[in-house]
């Protein structure tokens, strides 16, 4: 080859059977979130650097992808500032706008941008890529999508046990038995406040984490060792060793977080969406896990991940509720709760376990033989006919050999192959092979689409 | 605000309503490729600017959206060149990634790497999103789908014919009622060569398109304006005076270029696709028309352009076969042939013509009103009984004000409104109210989902 062909790192090609399966995905969570009342919407790929820088803190705004501006883009440097090279700062002056890196902060922008227009609570799904030009590795790409719905506008746990609900339904329509956790960070807060070590909160979380793996005294040994008092350590007892049921939990962390204002609110939301979803009946397991903490700079109020039971995989849906979504674009006192779908995880979750349903890649349904022009002729008013009924239908468009046309059909995985030699273009037959078995059957021309739709 | 926001320029949001409207231009398109036996594909946003530079002109260079290299990018450029400030040149350097142009290089450059996996002639479908640096303008923008099919591998004028049909069924769909001009390259060609200016092809196909609005006198005047010999001239007016059916204009300008072999071989196979077309029997109108030059530099055969009759709006599909697809990325003599819809402009001429379908934009059926903590648990089942049967159901989340609560569902345009209040509960029953005729009936709550569901 004269020139080398590659894509970017950590990008990807998906092809005919990859994109019937990711299809599949898209669209289950697509059905589910419309059937929930949401409704779709989508921003542009490239959002102004504005908008987008120092909304993922120092680390995020270095993965951006920032675009070259357009036409002269050197103009306005001074050549000081060139040789200054600090690229970080001269990035800003490059370039005004950036490929978007997560689902939520265009959203938060569009819901400013559009306020006047929408209808609160404005139940919105979004399924787009999103960019990061993170250290490509297994798993991790620099382009993925991400399948978002949130809720604005609304303070109701109404939402957060609705989204419970489509967790369920989205996991059980794809056959995957998963594990839903909840936690909530006012619980959380509550802790750090209980046992005054407020920015101890994620050492603790990864210490009591442990506590199956490693025991009681190693994990308050891992306490000390991030520098907890023997008082708090104490405090944290309760908490460390929790089990039962989530009512059962409940009343522990109820109880040791007596003094919390907040830490009550917590279990009080908590215990009211653990209620509710009893009451209405998930499929899935839900159970409250005070080790789960994600974002915690982010989430306000529930928060939620899940884990598929059988097969080892990371988390592949997680969410939770954030106050404030639109503050940063100078629009406070919009709260909100959304989930996000993991669509490349749940990709590899029903590979592992093979449960993609068996009509997920619909092919070609019949490949009529292309014997020469004549016969040809004689075919494509049946062809016509599958096409008109539904059905995919096509016509090899050479005369090459018949093997290689017959390889054609195998390889795209054609069941039925249709031929019309001299004698059935005599009777105005036409032969249908079934490329499974091998059986053939001659049939009138005109009955084949009704045949094949059978 | 205490920042503005805003979107890029020439990029654009799309909300719920414009979502439903473009996924029922993308699913119709999806739909009828299906039909025919074209799979899809989806490469990734960014392309190696090795992939992309040199294939869309200097012009085309210029337009790529470039993507910042990431991390230190000024560490390998010496202070001479960036003080040297050739834009140009030091985006080269500065960034190795461009956002996709259009969707036929990335899929040469798809077909060049994924050869050996392929199963030839391969037909593809592609739909995603391209980025231009254009200057925006009215129905020009800077992010817009593109909706390909293309064949490659296969010599086979039925491929043509079939990317006809495709054309057809799909606007006869959408209910646009269209004019599809087909031209040849060939033809061209054979007209350059018969009279012996090749480089003035492009001026005499303007020319002849004012035959119309300037008359025959006018016409051989402008052609002399650009150049063209009496000689010349004379040669051309079998061409310039082209009427009648398909039929009669392939058979006089069949001819005139008898001289040519390039040209009857154009006439040829433009006769043979008409012919066919008309066996098949197309519901839109196929006319070959002379005037049609689209891409001559990249066009080596047939060549197509779609107009909508009923709304005036440029060409909203096009397309031809091209030889050597694959050629620029080394690997030679792959021949392909294919169409793209042009959404953006569907989208308009179906706005225009008000021609989505009613159900496009399929709103949430039911919204439950929320009384309270009480109200909202005795309708619970009756919610996940409608979901369970497909019906798109919601629960106000928040027990506001029964007028709020209406309004939103107004501005959703949910047809039915179900209310339960104490009686309703005391005797299992539901209220449920058309919001458009107002008409209420009193329902047991478990009859809901079936009521609803007919």
């Amino acid at each position: 080859m004269s020139q080398k062909t590659t894509i970017p790192k950590g990008t990807r090609d998906f092809g005919p059977m990859e994109m019937a399966k990711r299809n599949y995905i898209f669209n289950t969570i697509k059905d589910v979130y419309a059937l929930y009342g949401f409704q779709q919407i989508e921003t542009p790929s490239m959002e102004t650097l504005q908008t987008l820088m120092g909304k993922y803190g120092e680390e995020g705004d270095k993965l951006l992808f920032k675009v070259l501006n357009s036409g002269d883009y050197l103009s306005k440097i001074p050549d000081s500032e060139l040789l200054d090279r600090n690229s970080l700062r001269l990035a800003a002056k490059l370039c005004e706008k950036g490929l978007r890196y997560d689902l939520t902060v265009p959203f938060a922008r569009y819901v400013v941008m559009h306020h006047d227009e929408l209808q609160f609570p404005f139940k919105r799904y979004q399924i787009q890529p999103v960019w990061r030009a993170d250290r490509p590795q297994k798993g991790r790409y620099r382009e993925f999508y991400q399948c978002d719905a949130d809720v604005v506008g609304s303070n109701s746990l109404m939402n957060e046990i609705e989204l419970m609900q489509i967790i369920d339904t989205v996991f059980t329509k794809f056959g995957i038995r998963v594990q839903i956790k909840i936690n909530n960070r006012k619980i959380l807060s509550g802790i750090a406040e209980v046992i005054g070590e407020d920015d101890k909160l994620v050492d603790i979380t990864v210490a009591i984490d442990k506590l199956d793996k490693i025991g009681l005294d190693e994990v308050n040994n891992e306490l000390r060792g991030v520098g907890l008092s023997e008082d708090a350590i104490r405090k944290l007892q309760p908490f460390i060793t929790l089990s039962g049921t989530n009512e059962e939990k409940l009343a522990v962390v109820g109880n040791a977080l007596a003094g919390s204002e907040t830490g009550q609110k917590g279990v009080e939301e908590t215990a009211f969406i653990l209620q509710t979803l009893e009451k209405i009946g998930l499929r899935n397991e839900i159970q409250f896990d005070l080790t789960l903490a994600r974002g915690l700079n982010y989430y306000t109020g529930a928060i939620f991940e899940v884990k598929a039971l059988d097969t080892p995989m990371g988390s592949i849906t997680g969410g939770g509720r954030y106050d404030n979504l639109t503050g940063i674009f100078g629009m406070p006192g919009l709260s909100g709760v959304g989930i996000s779908f993991g669509a490349d995880r749940i990709y590899d979750v029903l590979n592992a376990l093979d449960l993609y349903p068996k009509d997920t890649i619909s092919p070609t349904k019949v490949l009529f033989i292309n014997f020469g022009e004549r016969e040809t002729m004689y075919c494509l008013p049946g062809v016509a006919e599958c096409r008109k009924a539904g059905i995919r239908a096509e016509i090899y468009p050479d005369a090459v050999k018949m093997k290689k046309q017959m390889s054609y059909a195998n390889a795209k995985h054609i069941p039925f192959v249709a031929l019309a030699g001299e004698n059935e273009m005599q009777d105005g037959k036409i032969t249908l092979k079934n490329m499974e078995t091998g059986e053939q059957q001659l049939l009138r021309l005109g009955d084949l689409a009704t045949v094949l739709a059978d």
